[in-house]
């Protein structure tokens, strides 16, 4: 008999083996071909632990992804040290970065190109990134309390021209992803939405 | 024996039939189940008519997609009434409603997903869009000279805040592609890089 605790413990360690296969597995191989079948085996576990938690290997590849965006409290959270473009260039430079990563990359790519076919996977990303999206647009409204961000601007666009130009050009493969460029877009997304008065120093 | 121009003639018109034959073909079965073979018994060619011309399926979709975009003349151009604002939310416009038409979707999402995965296809694609591309910066251009658009502008971030929104929303299906959507990033680019000293009525 195993208490409950101890149980919990050996699924949140399956969880993480589980999810650390996949990463793996997916940057050795490509999304394409990897099966539930090696990401059990490499986990060292059943194919029934994997099946009792998610229902696709897309499912499992996407809570991958979204496992390297927790901290550790399982908790999504914009860095906010009150200066809005410096807080924002922060996230860029690491979107782009992440981005830029052969592992993350591989991970990613296939991901992204099936949710662009497959409207069951699309909707679940949409649902796992909702938490994400929320931080963002709670990053932007503390900016738009200090004065750092127009408070009539429209926070999903503002949240497209960071973030699209960053997506386009890493899935089409049209540009480097410099921390240069992600300064960039900030700028000029900042520049779109500014705040209808300078921001006087205090 | 035929003319030279007698024989251009059928050259043009057997190209035409090939990107007709593909785009119908495409947008009836996807592109993933579409074949050289069958796109040569539909436009009433050999198969070696079409490897004369192209090297593989997916250029000969990135013509089909390609002449969608070309006037009689073959030339891209962009219109220019003298209203930037007003020309870029008319072809804003057009591209949303492109995305949202489910023929044109059929035909470029197979391949911008191959795009992701095949650097010879994308390149390739570049190449093919590159005079495109080109069309857009002139009309920018020519909006920077109507003091319009900032001078400093970097004429490719324009087009990025422009079009990568629109991509991105259109590819992972996160929002609708309305005239609206089209207009708000025309107005949000052109603010990012609004020029200097308001414009005086003339």
């Amino acid at each position: 008999m195993t208490s409950p605790r101890g149980s919990l413990r050996r699924s949140e360690r399956s969880r993480r083996a589980i999810l650390d296969a996949t990463r793996a597995l997916v940057a050795e191989h490509g999304y394409a071909k990897v099966g539930i079948e090696a990401i059990a085996a490499r986990a060292g576990v059943g194919k029934q632990t994997i099946y009792r938690w998610w229902p696709s290997k897309g499912a499992v590849v996407l809570d991958a992804v979204r496992a390297l965006s927790e901290n550790g409290e399982g908790q999504l959270a914009l860095p906010d040290t009150g200066d809005l473009e410096g807080d924002l260039k922060q996230v860029l430079r690491a979107t782009a970065a992440e981005f830029a990563d052969p592992t993350f990359d591989a991970l990613i790519r296939g991901l992204t190109t099936e949710l662009a076919h497959d409207l069951g996977l699309a909707a679940a990303y949409a649902e796992h990134t909702a938490e994400l999206e929320e931080a963002k647009r709670q990053r932007l409204r503390s900016g738009q309390r200090a004065g750092q961000l127009s408070p009539d601007a429209d926070l999903d666009i503002v949240l497209d021209l960071l973030f699209a130009p960053l997506f386009r050009r890493w899935l089409l493969r049209t540009g480097p992803l410099t921390p240069d460029y992600a300064d960039t877009l900030v700028e000029a997304a900042l520049r779109a939405f500014a705040p209808p008065e300078p921001v006087t120093a205090s």
